[in-house]
């Protein structure tokens, strides 16, 4: 029988169904909204048209003991970092930027997590602070990384709080700043927070709904740490995790 | 002849006209957009329609040099110290709550300023917050404060961050919660962040736009420090201290 991992984060439930031998066969994510149940239900009805899986399900995230169904609950954090190693198998440092934290996790040479920090008290650095403009400029997320694509140059954002720098941005544009450096200048200050989590001293690991859907995020990275790579639909990764430390 | 001070905030720019003895004989604030020459302008527009004053005007806030007619500049903390000092003529503590800061600020029992802190890094604390919310919301600043002072009890908002705070505010409402516990819990969380700024030892004035537009504050900070005052049109201080300076 197949078996199934759901992320539960604040923004978004990620789901993936598993083989026996440890393949994703399908993977699907819904908006959270305000009841996990609902989210994961949701899921399980996706793979319940196609599959027959097992229970109980293996759970982690900011939801992952709300659910009506049985349940095996698991860290964020180790389950990422068991994806991770899975597809690697090497020492590396994991930035995860999610909807709303940015997760840097740090992983030996055998797949143990060596040190973790996590901010989920500010927005900047997060998905957020990037959804908040993507809103206000009533752009989609394609959209927002075409216009980084054809930037010019990158106009450096002053604000650090993702409030004051809506505001700032939005000022900017009616002066008649280009939106494509000035999305080029978002992104990079989504890097700066990242990387102030902590030094990037091995392999670079990029994670989360972010660079899923952001991938110049990706390439800005590899400006930065030419190591850096982000494996595909990685923020299934954590969900897959689960399933991975339960078999 | 009577003199102008204009106070350019990052918000509002507000301004006063001052006669020889020193009296207020009228304010006016506008909001400040991108342009600050153009704001001060539509201030200067509206005194000269009752008043001959001279030249040049006293300035402080961010904008207090973008003005293209004559100006003299001043520091909008001592400003606002100068202002403070003139009306209660003791030793105390400020604490300005603006549209996108928040200051801190101790005067000696002659008048100068001790010392000074100040958070313009992050929305939390200051009037942005509140507008954030008040503008999700859909609800004016009289409303908010109604709601506030119909409150039966605080509920304790989680996050630190504006950003994940509207989130948390709108999914208890969705789920529920009284709006007008939430809005309590809202201004509690400003007053929280403020008084993180400094250990408040002496008697407490509250300035700033927003103990002008939200009254309730200034009864929940009495209610933790019983000397707390709020002068009348306290956002006009700094422009009158700026007058007070020069004279």
């Amino acid at each position: 029988m197949h078996k199934i991992g759901i992320d539960l984060g604040s923004s978004y439930t990620k789901g993936v169904i598993v083989n026996k031998k440890n393949e994703i066969l399908d993977f699907y994510a819904v908006r959270t909204g305000f009841d996990f149940n609902k989210a994961a239900t949701k899921i399980l009805d996706k793979f319940s048209e196609n599959y027959k899986f097992s229970s109980p399900v293996f759970t982690c995230g900011y939801g992952r003991e709300q659910l009506n169904i049985p349940f095996i609950a698991n860290s964020e954090i180790i389950a990422l970092a068991k994806a991770v190693y899975h597809i690697y198998k090497c020492k590396c440092s994991v930035i995860d930027i999610g909807g709303q934290d940015t997760k840097y996790i740090k992983i030996t040479d055998n797949g143990q997590v060596d040190k973790f920090k996590m901010n989920r008290k500010c927005a900047a650095g997060t998905g957020s602070f990037i959804e908040e403009i993507a809103f206000r400029l009533d752009i989609t997320a394609k959209e927002f990384n075409q216009f980084a694509e054809e930037a010019t140059e990158v106009f450096q954002i002053n604000s650090f709080c993702t409030v004051f720098a809506v505001s700032e941005i939005i000022g900017r544009i009616k002066q008649g700043t280009s939106i494509q450096n000035l999305i080029l200048g978002i992104y990079n200050s989504v890097i700066d927070r990242c990387i102030e989590l902590s030094i990037i001293e091995d392999k670079l690991i990029i994670t989360g709904g972010i660079p899923d859907s952001h991938p110049k995020i990706v390439k800005l990275f590899r400006d930065k740490f030419p190591s850096a790579e982000s494996p595909e639909k990685s923020q299934f990764l954590a969900a897959f995790g689960c399933v991975l430390l339960n078999s």
